[in-house]
């Protein structure tokens, strides 16, 4: 399934800034961009970085005045659709070492801490895509979506107390919970289709069965049409813009919509992953 | 009832030291002191103050050396039995002002970080005895009662993250959760009867209907067998003893006995309170 | 010197609600409340209550429909001015037993967290106003005094890490590390003659040689024109207003102007307090 | 220099556990490995993985019984000495991309929410390599170095607040108060030459003028006797083992002796790093 994804961006630069980028579409497996655009206005050299997940990162230096921005893509997204009722959890004798990481605490996923509560919540479930799908449900029955709820210090500590939050607090607690229970978990900014509003949204991943597989807990897109952008431990990680300076956003609008044809999908009931 | 409570506290006292000791059985309503000794060796000259809920504080100055401390004590517990179906929460316009004190978050029940949890967990149940009942058996069933698992400084947030604790941290949540409900709630430590192995307990008091009610949420010791010593918002108004100097604790023993023929009650569905 | 203080606050009640209000002039030994009135409307009958520390609450139940409130009084303080440099610490062992409550950590004041920086800051300074005093400075020097920058959530061990906070939050940083010095301290809301713009103001009192004495780490207001209100452990027990129902606040005023003459005083070389 | 380290650990397995080591020297531009050999007691077959950054792991899965590792190595550290005073901060504008990373807060080292503090205390210092000692210096001064203050869970806030940890500790404090100002900073787990008792140390490295220099806050250990083991974001990265099963460490031995005569160097004054 293709999609075409833009984001535009405006700022009002005050003193030379550096603004570190990241809104091209992730370099991932079953994730091909056909096309892309990446436009800046001024016109500047620009510095790109490709982590080994497949996150671009692009610097760029601003002087003062305005600073705009436009990425426009297609992209193709292969999902890999599984049953999920046979996506095991693998053991961690057989993970691939680079994907341990993942099993990590990070920032704003304190899973040393939270580890008690998820065995004794989600230890006795049969394991596999239906435990992390079981974790999600619990995200979703148990906090608020809340906009302005949080802030970017909140983590999953936090939102274990307060029960509000936004897209990315709830990405940060399944991400938190996964890790606990042993499974790899990360973190992913992206482009959502059917997301209302249009914004950058985050989900999570969880490594089972030799892939990454796309999670939701706010419910708020459709798992087959999230174009990924940062992909990494939190949100510390996938920032869309990080600037080193004294600039000011004016503006931000972000799309996304299938170029072809929508197929008959039933996305709920299949595991939607990028094997 | 009547019950015969002791409490044997050692000291190696190794610089001048202020001890202000919370030992006593509080004077309450329905719990009426028969008889008592206090005493200390060496023999000092004691300050005393008791406060508007009841607590009794001693405060004793002591040189180097040993300092051994003997409370022996007959209370007669006249406890009220209601009904606890009948029992309901008094609305805020109606509670006595010197009771509101008990609806502030204090340091280790923050109730104001808590109170989303609260609504959402609590908030349809009907109100009143029943209420704070179900908040004790949810406490029961997520948080792992394991010596060793929190310290001094461990509040009912951290509680609430790490699902493990002993009575205090219980008796913290409790009081949070009720609080966040507009039920007044505050913490007791007592001579408590069937505790295995006899130690000073933490349990907590929920004011309904006119009256403060106790609950255990750890289901250790039996209602009707807790000789209250002190009362105040959280562990931090009830420590039986603090220290200003330098001693070090060479020995502590509590132990409590009703002094009649054990009546044939049955607490459990009775609300036990001191009206 | 006398002072005239007003307030006016207005609310949009939209469900019957209770108000608990806390701005009346404090019943304080040297703070003599000449004349008052409070004035509802719409006229409802209020219930009173004084604390031990002399805080007056009212609980108003209303309708809904716009409410409103005003408070005028005439308030002499007879401060009690010292020398600084005579005002020392009272050893525990002296304490009057009911002020030291006010050596225990609480809700916003995590005075054991927060023991062994206060030991290294402050604790080798000649104890006393003068140590106070240091520890008011070091506030000022160490902390950004920055509308908007804390909420009603943060804590004293919050604003040891962020360093930025408003009048509540110095105060209660103060009140920590004097707790944790075991000089007893207490927070008082007030009526803060010269605080540009006018507001409420939080400001706090440490128990020395006999007496509470004013300390202000913002430096924003006249320690001799401080009309206390509240007074308690730290802000939890000193609202305004606190609100059980559905009402939005609407609007606020509140001033103070010296009655007479002004003295030609010199604030900042006496210690201030209330003996 | 030439370096002879070694390490033994003992296990009592108890159902079949996975062990992820991380106990091999990094391989670092460097730090240059002359021999090795890495021997387990049962002989199983290893998994291995190597991360960008140089750091070695090791996957054992071990069936019930007594484990026994050993590991011995000769290490050469070819260090790179420069002049303290000339190393300046790289600008971001002009930072690697892949050494980003560095400047984003993790598990403990929370740089966003110390920013502020970082900026009071040492944004007016002159930057460069002086800089960071200065931020070592103020580590070693204002927090007391106390085993047993701290556990897995303290991070970088918490240390702030309490002032007292171990070497992670003052290496997440370190590395929280770098990434706040712009400087890209890492954990290194180390053999450290000296240190006294041995056992395994946690150091911080900064990136300065293209290349990454350490730092040690305890002053504990010689900078120019590091063998650097595992290199990441913070200790969540870092850990010498990782147990996944139900294992007991028994024994533990870590050691590190320098090979040829020493020489005479005066690491104090010299910058040393791996450029």
């Amino acid at each position: 399934m293709k999609f075409s994804v833009a984001a535009r961006l405006a700022y009002e630069v005050r003193d030379r800034t550096a603004f570190i980028l990241n809104i091209e579409a992730a370099e991932l497996r079953n994730q091909k961009i056909l096309s892309e655009t990446l436009t800046m206005s001024p016109s500047v050299p620009l510095d790109r970085f490709e982590t080994a997940g497949g996150t671009r990162l692009v610097r760029a230096v601003i002087e003062p005045g305005r600073f705009e921005v436009a990425y426009d893509a297609i992209v193709e997204l292969a999902m890999h659709d599984a049953d999920p009722t046979t996506l095991r959890e693998t053991p961690v004798a057989e993970l691939p070492l680079d994907v341990m990481t993942f099993l990590n605490p990070s920032r704003y996923c304190q899973s040393d801490q939270l580890a008690r509560f998820a065995y004794r919540e989600f230890g006795d479930l049969p394991p596999g895509h239906q435990r992390v799908t079981a974790i999600c449900n619990w995200i979703y029955e148990h906090v608020d979506y809340l906009s302005g709820s949080s802030n970017s210090e909140t983590s999953a500590n936090d939102t274990m107390v307060q029960r509000a939050g936004v897209c990315r607090d709830f990405a940060h607690l399944g991400i938190a919970f996964c890790r606990s229970l042993g499974i790899p978990a990360r973190f992913a900014s992206s482009y959502a289709w059917q997301l209302e509003p249009p914004d950058f949204h985050a989900v999570f991943e969880c490594y089972l069965d030799g892939a990454w597989y796309l999670f939701d807990p706010t419910r708020m897109a459709a798992l087959q049409g999230l174009v990924r952008i940062g992909v990494g431990h939190d949100a510390a990680d996938a920032a869309f813009a990080t600037i080193y300076g004294n600039a000011e956003m004016t503006g931000m609008q972000v799309s996304i919509a299938p170029v072809d044809a929508v197929e008959n999908s039933e996305p709920t009931i299949r595991a939607v992953g990028i094997a």
